[in-house]
């Protein structure tokens, strides 16, 4: 395993080691020689090499099992190797979907994790100091599926296995932490795996700093990570992982399954990088393992000297092929994402001496995975004694901990919120939104966040913290670069760490379109983070058209469970904040004005909970002449445009429509005290797209936004040359009532 | 210059060049003694020399200019880069709003680049041949403005100067290709300049290995691009870097302007890697020019170095002081981001020793770069020239360029594309959409494009091409591998390259979320992209939630001038790529099924041009009973509700609504007599958020649709269970008619 070899000879290498005498009886297949043909990178970084260490894990009730990594019974080990191979198999086939490439080249590592080096109690997966483990190549869920089975987690039985992608199991086509209790968090978009897996390692650095004692290491655990060549392309892996070296997150060890198979082929044609140099580049420490077939010992020892280091994280490169076994589909892309098929299906079985039927688990296997139910609840009960030693010496920190293990809320948090009478000097939402921020940081525990590089413009920095960094990890600003899809995904990790954690992240609201594929997963996900997305319309001014959001608001206000909320001033951004805090499993976005506002009459923290409501009305019997509808900035517009008609003689409501999703959720009944059906007199107004609205406004109304991009000139100006204005609102009212 | 520095020095020595002497009068400043507290890191990268190479370039008429590499006049340059300097300045103290601290570091690179290197035409800001600049650190735009007012575009008068970032002006906040000849691509949104810049080089490699022949190379430019700290950090930089140095783009030369400032500060708080040995990794040649703000010759030296490594990329890392020349604020963050403020532009014109009143172009200054008039006229003149040369002895390659260089499509293109009856077997639209890419590769001489690793799954190979590659690229099969985000804007960067490339890009629907920054770029910038989007709903089945599109149909219908085509069968497929070629400033995007559709009788590539239309109808005088309306896959159901409903004893028209923004830019006659106002019962259907579909089907009609994420299971169970089906349809239209 010890190497000074280069790059470019991995990739003859790795088949050498393909077809090198193994247990497996995998044929050296015309593929490979077909590989050889790509031509072979330079690539000059220093040899990767492992030592041999020894690990520097404090002891532990697993002392027994973490032997194991010195003297396990090889043919055991193999034999649920196999096991864990043919689950996987037996489920895709059955189902005829899924991906049986992955768990059948990474079946050897994912035993050694999950037997003989993760903690954690399979009769209690949201124990808190559990090791975490995260699929980033998600497609290969089978191998988690079948690890969460043979440890014994009630929630992925046989039944499970044989019901894997249908309507209603907890074994969907990807891992998905809301059907399935051991699945830590929600992955198969490549990429956003490993960076949940850095936010995660940032959790248990950040908890570890804030709460270990000399005398206590209470918050202690690994955070390991499986990634594929998808997940070291996709450039949100790049953030994070740059990040992860940045903060130096020791106790982050991720494996490269570099099987040189993506979809569309050999990653030869689309990926020739030498990923070890970047990782080095990132400040990581990098191992590479030849034989991730059957090299069990090289990965023991690489998980070993992985430990060792704790100042950087570890890339363990895992040199597999994909679909081990398989004697005429190993080490090809048909193995990726297709059932074998029967045929090919018998024959692995003879390839690696496999009489079994499918689903079978043999007796010794079963017998041996049996030890981590007794184990792991040992494990648990070890650390809850730990922990009530904790909370005898350290009472104020065990409260706070506790809040965060248990995500409950202080009582009174929400007194802190500041409020706000129109007297209140003007303000920019994300002015208010700092005070709001602020406020939280005192009263909640678990609350921590920062910016993508715009701390000083999204107004984010909690004052009376320090940056969260490498030697500081105790502190809770967050400094994410200019990285929003991996600030995106780190904040999920962060948030699904512990129910307590409460993550916001920032930038201005154009900029999610770089981070969508993290925030849809906060949403599918139910990570509750806060999304502080200021400079939120052409109010920006200046930066023009490529920073001023225009179809924003609509696209996630379509999006399916997330909280879309456009505070107009002071009392409805404390209002944005505490429903954001109390929706822990729904993020929320918050759009937040770079212009100053008005504290408007009649906005409340109470009304923003339901989403829409009347801030006035001097209307007789719910039958308002016209009912004028704003949000956030333009709120504003519509109030003073109420004014105007009211002026002319018209009975006018003007409503809030803060939040499209909370006011859709009221009961019928209130709606209609605020959107009475036969008062089709309506006008909206937005600084965005009118895609949407029309549903609001109905058939007979109007709504005044913007459907084109944006300008660079002073946002007044714009406002003006775009029909944003109290004359334009004023103007449509009059044609209609 | 030369050096065998390490990273962990980059810093101290940066800091040392910038206190050492210079003609500058910059002072060492408080803020540089602040800087060495961070923390330095390790490195060991091998040392990035300069080696006194001789560039190679074939001679041109710009040997004059290309010799002053050697021997330009230090004092007239040094007036020349304070020329640059001041314009900025001046530019956004005016403006009191702009980002004056990269222009003036990186004044003395640009005037190396536009003065002494570049190849362009100011009077023709199209000439074909011309090298292309990108300032992907787009804010620093007042440099690229500063530069072409000097090389004498007509774009940039100084009256324009004066009106930078002011409504209607062509100097807007972010560099603008729409609004500024001169300008290549629109940057701003970090990252996106440097994968333009891909795209740009990839365009100039391929078309060059296609069309160049031993006697005439007729395609033969540079591409060069400025990336900031940002730009670094991006994850879409990294793909798209990754992929340049995949394909060895030797005539790609970035700039990364190294100022060790960001937003929020100094870099070392979010940003340690090792840049260097990371494009290393990547496949890059490395180059360290240490002192980016005198030394002119290092620079000179560097880039002669670049253009001697001819199959591999150059990332030229310039340490630069940000805001250099400014006493009070170079070096620090508060100059990237603010007017300078008068009392320190009149220091910084004291220390920079610059008397002269704002925006003044000193006459000396404005002789020197006056050559480039007719340098530039002669450079296209002989370009012409060569092109005439070409034609006579390559005619059918000369006709080819020629559509690709103008923009013609080909007479009778249309023809190309396949046509389809009801009797035509069943297809899913993404394999229709195969048949029309291959017939399209045929007649399309600059159509060019792939998939981000999922070309088996999108269908989007051209079977008569083999792969651009780094030797073989005159190949049209592009392969992204796992980088939408880079595939994206590379894209960009190809359709903005020439206006004859119509380049495509392919991924699942569900991943626009990764590239969502990209396509609102190819619709702000008019770049006519064709986006692929395959498994375009619940239909997709088994992989689930994450996989399956819900919100997007809706979130890019409100995006601005981009086209969003929802094909239901063949003759529609056909039809939306006939409107996608046709549309070459505004991109479309097809969503296409993963499971086979019947082709309907009533469809036609005629309708889909009009965006919405009539498929069925058994009404009289324009008054159906029901108007039945459906996209993509579910206009079948709309049609088999609208036979049950027929049989019933209703009069049903159904509609086909496969793109809103045709439709919507109907004259109302057509519209009123697709959708007649006094037919209110409407029923919508299709797989994904009803979101927006208020306005279509009005107060009293039923929008079906699915306002939840998805679920994994067979397509036909999710269907059934999500209630997208013809009972629900017949039921909804029953209880309205």
């Amino acid at each position: 395993m010890a190497s000074s070899s280069t790059c470019s000879s991995s990739l003859y290498q790795a088949l050498l080691s393909r077809s090198s005498p193994n247990h497996g009886l995998v044929k050296t297949r015309p593929d490979h020689v077909v590989l050889t043909a790509f031509k072979l990178r330079p690539c000059p970084s220093r040899a990767v090499t492992i030592r041999k260490q020894s690990g520097s894990r404090p002891a532990t009730v697993r002392a027994a099992a973490v032997g194991t990594l010195e003297s396990a019974d090889t043919t055991l080990v193999e034999r649920s190797v196999n096991t864990i191979r043919f689950l996987a198999v037996d489920a895709v086939e059955k189902a005829n979907s899924g991906h049986p490439g992955l768990p059948m080249g990474c079946a050897p590592l994912g035993h050694i994790l999950f037997d003989e080096v993760m903690r954690f109690n399979p009769k209690n997966p949201y124990w808190f100091n559990r090791d975490r483990f995260v699929l980033s190549a998600g497609h290969g869920c089978m191998l988690q599926y079948a690890l969460l089975h043979l440890a014994g987690y009630d929630s992925v039985q046989e039944a499970d296995l044989k019901s894997f992608r249908q309507w209603g199991s907890r074994t969907p086509g990807h891992p998905e932490n809301f059907e399935t209790p051991g699945i830590e968090v929600t992955t198969g978009p490549l990429g956003q795996g490993i960076a949940n897996a850095v936010g995660l390692a940032l959790a248990e650095k950040h908890l570890a700093a804030r709460f270990n004692k000399p005398d206590n290491e209470i918050v202690d655990h690994y955070t390991y990570a499986i990634l594929g060549d998808g997940c070291q392309m996709e450039g949100i892996g790049n953030e994070a992982c740059s990040l992860a070296g940045h903060w130096g997150l020791g106790k982050l060890i991720a494996f490269y399954d570099d099987n040189h198979i993506s979809i569309d082929g050999n990653t030869e044609i689309a990926f020739t990088e030498c990923v070890e140099k970047r990782f080095e580049g990132l400040g990581w420490h990098v191992i590479w393992v030849k034989n991730g077939n059957t090299g069990y010992d090289d990965i023991r020892a690489a998980i070993k000297e992985a430990k060792s280091v704790k100042d950087k994280p570890t890339l363990i490169k895992l040199t597999t092929t994909i679909g081990y076994g398989s004697p005429n589909k190993a080490g090809t892309h048909s193995v990726h994402g297709s059932a074998l098929g029967s045929k090919e299906v018998d024959a692995t079985r003879k390839n690696l001496g496999w009489p079994y039927e499918p689903f079978h688990v043999p007796e010794d296997v079963r017998k041996h995975w049996s030890h981590h139910i007794p184990d792991g609840a040992a494990l648990e009960a070890e650390w809850n004694a730990k922990f009530e030693e904790y909370e005898k010496k350290y009472k104020g920190e065990a409260a706070e901990l506790r809040c965060i293990i248990n995500g409950e809320l202080p009582a009174g948090w929400e007194k802190a919120l500041p409020t706000y009478t129109p007297d209140s000097p003007a303000n920019a939402t994300r002015n208010l939104s700092q005070q709001c921020l602020n406020a939280l940081a005192k009263v909640l525990p678990g609350f921590l966040g920062g910016s993508a590089d715009l701390a000083s413009s999204n107004l984010t920095l909690m004052k009376m913290f320090g940056d969260f960094r490498k030697d500081t990890p105790e502190e809770r600003n967050v400094r994410f670069g200019v990285r929003e899809h991996g600030m995106g995904a780190i904040s999920n990790g962060i948030a699904l760490h512990s129910p307590g954690l409460i993550p916001y992240c920032a930038t201005f609201f154009v900029f999610t379109d770089y981070m969508r594929g993290a925030i849809r997963l906060s949403a599918v996900s139910g990570a509750g983070v806060i999304f502080v997305m200021t400079h939120d319309s052409i109010g920006l001014g200046e930066d023009g058209p490529t920073h001023q959001p225009i179809e924003h608001l609509s696209s996630f206000r379509a999006m399916p469970n997330i909280l879309m909320l456009r505070p107009a001033d002071g009392n409805e951004t404390a209002g944005a904040y505490r429903v954001a805090v109390l929706n822990r499993k729904r993020p929320s976005i918050l759009a937040l004005s770079r212009q100053k506002l008005p504290n408007l009459p009649g906005t409340s923290m109470e009304g923003v909970e339901k989403g829409g409501y009347i801030i006035s009305d001097d209307s007789v019997g719910n039958k308002p002449d016209i009912i004028l509808i704003g949000t956030g900035s333009e709120l504003e517009i519509a109030a003073k445009a109420g004014d105007e008609l009211r002026k002319a003689g018209k009975t006018v409501r003007v409503v809030s429509l803060v939040s499209w999703e909370l006011f859709d959720q009221q009961p019928d009944a209130y709606k209609e005290s605020v959107l009475p059906a036969a008062a089709s007199a309506r006008v909206s107004v937005e600084a965005g797209s009118t895609f949407g609205w029309g549903k609001i406004v109905g058939d007979k109304g109007k709504a005044i936004g913007i459907d084109r991009f944006g300008s660079s000139a002073p946002a007044g100006r714009i406002y003006k040359e775009f029909g944003i204005t109290v004359e334009a609102v004023v103007e449509a009212a009059k044609a209609l009532c």
